[in-house]
């Protein structure tokens, strides 16, 4: 233990620093326990106690340990830092060092940095109304809630990117430690560029439990530790201990020897592993050591609130009273609750307090993208499905453009799990590559330490350095194949809850939206089959916030351009946007896509019939795929059925569909009525569960007369029509169903209805027997106009 | 490198491993590429080459590699193994590996072991109703379809618990490593109890490769690689080389020490690392080296299709077939398209072969659990609500039960993210306790090297943990906080892919359902927060095929313990049963609860009023929050509203609610009407997001009736009954939406409407000065009968 080898600190830097340290510790506990009375100017009386005691403790005195020897670093280096704390409820520790700062009350004024705010910082706290035990927006200097655990570290690291004089120090749980994410999270080590980015500093904090539990990693031999870390590219130092005076000591000296590793490390550009610390305190240090005989202080009944019956039982009280006169609040605060000069002397000042670095608070630094025009960029259509084209081919071209534009403010960067190639993405490597600090490998692997592209085998990855990119002021995509979006469902759930109350955040600026493009999508998994199949994404998000979520369903390549420039232009969104990667027609110009990607949902008149008349049946599509289908089946009716009138209606802002009310794109009900008529069938080809489609518009007139096709789970390895044919959104099956459905058609429709459902049973026998698609489906293209 | 140090395999042995290696590649690589001429008979033509070539060659020989000096070492030691192949698309090489050693014609008779078979074989191969490219429940020895990765060493685990004369071959891709999931299954070093469990042999096989990247693990140095593993838990040997001979003797002795190892690891009853082995090979190992110039073997070229023109190019077409005869299939098979003798002269028989391991087909070794009598733990309920429970706490000492009967077989575990205790189940440790194999904490942590429980702070480990037991033959349940079921989202719906497609296979039997217990759920996150709230898993899993998929919302402790009985009886589903964990009154009596459960949809006659009558409105409700409400509601309606009719409708079973059609719970439409009436207000009550109501009831007579409560993304850290204040769900609400919905009622209701709008606006201003709730919400309490 190198904690008493030198001394680091002086004694008057000793005592300054444990000086902060009781205080953020004391505003820590006051917070969880005390209504009134903050700074115990009379004994404690149990009507001064929160009626409901909700919080943890258990992690906060590591915290606020953490947070006071970064001040103090940042003083004595000069550093430009911000933190990320990942263990759960570490925020009590947080709103006490921020208050502390000044910049809690900066920004929330009427929590002023006084006894009156003091009693309101402790009131509010896990208080109906108030502010919650995470590291919420609410807190300055934050970018990470960690009410989710195993992110901490995939967002430190997103903030560092980019960020060459940044250090962003992220403190581990060795709870969440045992995380996936977290613990694939080590890796980052391979792709931070030690010139070009900022630093992350891992602070594992070992205190040893969880919840109920104890934590793998503090009870694995130290050694077996010490070879993981150093396996992952870390070299760690230890702080260890329970006697403050030591551990202040060793804490400053591994803070001092890691600010020199930094710089080391940037002089000789890499080649060596990142420093790091491993602290291992008490859980629940400096708070009761024993509770009704049982040991609190070091084991998982520090967890949450130690004294748990304070209002009912005066010994409890007492003890509270004790531990909390403990840290001996009047040497800390003065006559008017202001933090003295010794809890202040080794806390930075202005922007450099970690609570208001500009960087936590990325919109305040967001340049916005320079875009490249999307007419240079567009396909020409001169006819409806003339051209072919792969639209994700056509966007890596623009995206390249998007690299080539914003190389100088370097803000932005494109995130996907091995699969930028795959998703025909690959053009921007004509001006970037992908980052790697690992030895290169053969000419072609577009490898490069600078490179601006993030391919790692892991979404959680992917999603995870995206957020603390966008969180800290700049702009990326994810591409992924979409059935395994769903492996950061949960990540996506924990960004949305986090835009939707940074909104309403008055200090918190808006930041660039978090933009998926998902393909390599249910509808074409010839090679991968039923385990890739899975278009839920949408479901998911759906559910959600719809002030932040907006879902797009491009149906062709220039539509798809519209709706990309458009996301990466816009602030504070969730886009999810889908579409395939393969060569697939085209039917709008750009004139037209742009139009048409305003309006979000329109009738195409050039695919529908009797234009003048009210239709006899609305065929709707939304999705590639079903566009694809929709225009078959019109074309079909069109040829055999001239007379009857049939509106095609494409739907490329999916929440066009739900109530005004219900999202800010809603359609209005009459506009709606008018696109979708009040009473004619709506026959609906959707590219995922066709369900979805119901839940969005169950509200409208004419609900009752949607029918909708979608994917049923239907699922092997086949060709993409056949995947079609499986769940019965072919061309020929929708003809089928506007028969059914038209009242009247069947009778003059018989022979057509039994034409369409023999082809789909001679398809099913002939792609079984040649491997292929039945050639009359090969063949067919969609008339000209 | 220990390859050529000595001798292990002598010549003859050495020639029959190699003879099956490549007897095992050419059929990996015909299944790729032949539809006809499977024995090269004659010189290959471009019409007897698949019209698409799907595939995965890249990962293909390492496995056959794996497999074939597995079969040795099974011979060699009398090992009883079972292999996990995480690499994705490893279907040809298994498919080749269990046709070679007979099982695959033992189950597919059709696919006969000989040339007949052969072709079949490769026909099917990625072939429209054919077989997919990866290891599918369709593949002998399979318990992993390794299409999403990440989770195979997490199987294997699953499979060697409770399994002590097992070991479990785990290759894990090098690829895979990268992700989440798998990087903490390193940590399954210190869960695995050598005297209790089987043996997981991880097989780290570094080719170096993913779809299109350099991966991680192959490109740090081999140091760093090495104290990686070693920091997990794990004392590696490397196999490494491109020589098949050098190899074949380094493998042999490599499996060799472990088996010698896990000997020794047995008799010491752990204290030491568990063996692995590190694979290194080139990628698509003796495939092309170098196609049009470009080097292909040992690069990422080699991933898919290693020749991809071979109908169209003769120098694809020549090239190929000198690939295939480099092999020498006229050594390798005999005349009538057999394995000659070399070949499987190394294969296992019997039930010894890997494709015949009964752990792969759990069903045939799955004991049915003794379950506790429920009648012995129900709780006595004279008055609904007079008997105030905690549900999960009632089902721990159930549970605790279930450990107690099937101690003896050994066939049930618990599984939790660090949650038992808190989702109070903890009496599950009176009789068993945590599994742990490092040093014990103080008493009291329940820790037990052969404890039933298993915790960890990873949903992923968790929820593959329990997949890998469960397919292997055994019983458990994973009891997780609501909100973070969203972490194995994608993880179910792989499992739930696996079940659909294996309820289809014949020879694979039924195995037990995977049973979730969400608790801690959306309406009681008091200390969490909105960062803990969400109830969309239910959503999610309901997109998924209606064969595997059971949701259940027990509205007591006694409806909680009837499900939680019958899911554990169930085979092949996925259950999840959603219920609080605090104390919350009891409404069903034993034989109702049995009753209401066998009905899955009730009216509950006791809280309706004129039951008699036609109900003038209908209250629903599903879960155990909006249970509450509801009868509150209808307590209020009774005591304002005595004329008015209103019948009280329960769903435990949420799938009842879809058409029988669509889900076999479903209700017949003229039980459904008769039930929610054809064309009466239902005020519903749900427990989630409240559109997934409609999407499951928008086919109903009475849909447009429907007007649904649930959580709409309204939360903060707040009391349970604001919370349902926030999300407009509680009594007052409820009574406003029926006195706005029963025509005609608003006349005689206004000034009970305006009592309940005040009353609401009451709760907010109290509840934010007090922090509790307004004194007659909490004191409310149900009328008795």
């Amino acid at each position: 233990m190198p904690a008493a080898a030198a001394a680091t600190l002086g004694d008057a830097e000793l005592a300054q620093i444990d000086a902060q340290w009781r205080a953020a510790n004391y505003l820590a506990a006051g917070q969880i326990y005390l209504m009134a009375n903050p700074l115990l100017r009379e004994p404690l009386r149990p009507g001064q106690i929160k009626p409901r005691l909700l919080g943890h403790w258990g992690t906060s005195p590591g915290l606020t340990f953490v947070y006071a020897h970064l001040n103090r670093a940042i003083l004595e280096h000069g550093l430009d830092a911000m933190i990320v704390t990942g263990p759960g409820h570490g925020g009590p520790a947080l709103l006490a060092s921020t208050w502390l700062e000044g910049s809690y009350s900066q920004l929330w004024p009427e929590v002023s940095r006084d006894e009156e705010g003091m009693g309101r910082l402790f009131r509010q706290f896990s208080f109906p109304g108030g502010v919650p035990s995470h590291v919420s927006p609410h807190v300055p200097g934050s970018i990470h809630e960690g009410g989710e655990l195993g992110y901490s570290l995939a967002h430190a690291c997103g903030a560092a990117f980019d960020n060459p004089g940044l250090v962003v120090a992220c403190v581990i749980g060795d709870g969440e430690a045992e995380t996936g994410p977290l613990a694939t999270s080590w890796q980052a080590s391979r792709f931070l560029d030690p010139r070009r980015d900022g630093a992350v500093l891992p602070i594992l904090h070992l205190n040893g439990y969880k919840i109920a539990n104890p934590t793998v990693l503090s009870r694995i031999p130290p050694s077996e530790l010490d070879s993981l870390l150093r396996g992952a590219g870390w070299a760690p130092s230890y702080v260890e201990g329970d006697e403050p005076a030591p551990m202040h000591q060793a804490m400053a000296a591994a803070l001092d020897a890691v600010v020199a590793d930094l710089a080391a490390l940037r002089r000789h550009r890499g080649g060596r592993p990142w420093p790091m610390i491993v602290l291992r305190s008490p859980k629940g240090w400096t708070g009761p050591a024993t509770v009704d005989g049982a040991q609190v202080e070091g084991t998982w009944r520090a967890h949450q609130v130690p004294l748990a019956r304070v209002r009912e039982d005066p010994e409890h009280l007492r003890q509270l009273e004790s531990w909390l006169r403990s840290y001996r609040p009047d040497e800390l605060f003065d006559d008017r609750g202001r933090p003295t000069a010794p809890v202040t002397a080794l806390i930075p000042r202005g922007d450099r307090r970690m609570g208001m670095s500009p960087h936590a608070n990325g919109g305040v630094l967001v340049r916005p993208l320079a875009l490249p025009v999307v007419a240079e960029h567009v396909v020409e259509v001169p006819e409806p499905g003339a051209v072919t084209t792969e639209p994700t081919r056509v966007l890596g071209r623009f995206l390249r453009e998007v690299f080539r534009r914003n190389a100088e403010q370097a803000n932005f960067r494109l995130f996907g799990p091995d699969e930028t190639a795959s998703n025909r993405l690959d053009a921007v490597y004509e001006v970037t590559g992908k980052a790697w600090q690992l030895p290169p490998g053969p000419a072609g692997d577009h490898l490069a330490s600078d490179g601006r592209v993030m391919e790692v085998l892991s979404e959680h990855l992917c999603q995870g350095w995206l957020e603390g990119y966008l969180l800290s002021g700049r702009h990326g995509l994810f591409s992924c194949y979409e059935a395994f979006a769903h492996i950061v469902d949960s990540m996506v759930n924990q960004h949305i809850k986090w835009l939707r109350v940074h909104r309403e955040i008055p200090w918190r600026r808006p930041v660039a939206s978090l933009n998926y493009l998902l393909t390599s999508h249910v509808w074409r998994q010839d090679h991968n089959g039923f385990s890739h199949q899975d278009p839920g994404f949408v479901d998911h998000v759906a559910n959600k916030a719809p002030e932040v979520v907006r879902v797009y369903l491009p149906p062709d390549t220039n539509t798809l351009l519209e709706v990309a420039a458009h996301c990466l232009r816009s602030r504070d969104y969730v886009n999810v946007v889908v579409v395939g990667k393969d060569p697939a027609p085209n039917w709008l110009d750009a004139g037209e896509a742009a139009l048409h990607c305003a309006q979000g949902v329109g009738i195409w008149e050039w695919a529908s019939t009797h234009p003048g008349r009210e239709p006899d049946v609305v065929l709707a599509c939304a999705g590639d795929a079903p566009t694809l289908e929709v225009l078959a089946a019109a074309s079909i009716l069109r040829a055999s059925l001239p007379e009857l009138a049939v509106r095609v209606v494409n739907v490329v802002d999916l929440m066009r569909l739900q109530p005004a009310g219900e999202h800010p794109h809603g359609l209005g009900d009459r506009e709606f009525d008018a696109v979708f008529t009040p009473d004619r069938p709506v026959i609906f080809a959707y590219h995922g569960y066709p369900w979805l489609i119901h839940r969005l518009a169950y509200r409208r007139t004419n609900h009752a007369g949607f029918h909708v096709r979608g994917y049923v789970e239907r699922g092997t390895t086949t060709t993409p029509f056949d995947m079609l044919v499986l769940n019965r959104m072919d061309r020929f099956q929708l003809v089928v169903d506007v028969i059914d459905r038209v009242p009247g058609l069947l009778a003059t429709a018989g022979p057509l209805r039994q034409r369409m459902t023999r082809t789909r049973e001679r398809h099913r026998s002939w792609i079984t027997e040649h491997g292929e698609d039945l050639p009359e489906v090969r063949e067919w293209r969609w008339p000209r106009r």
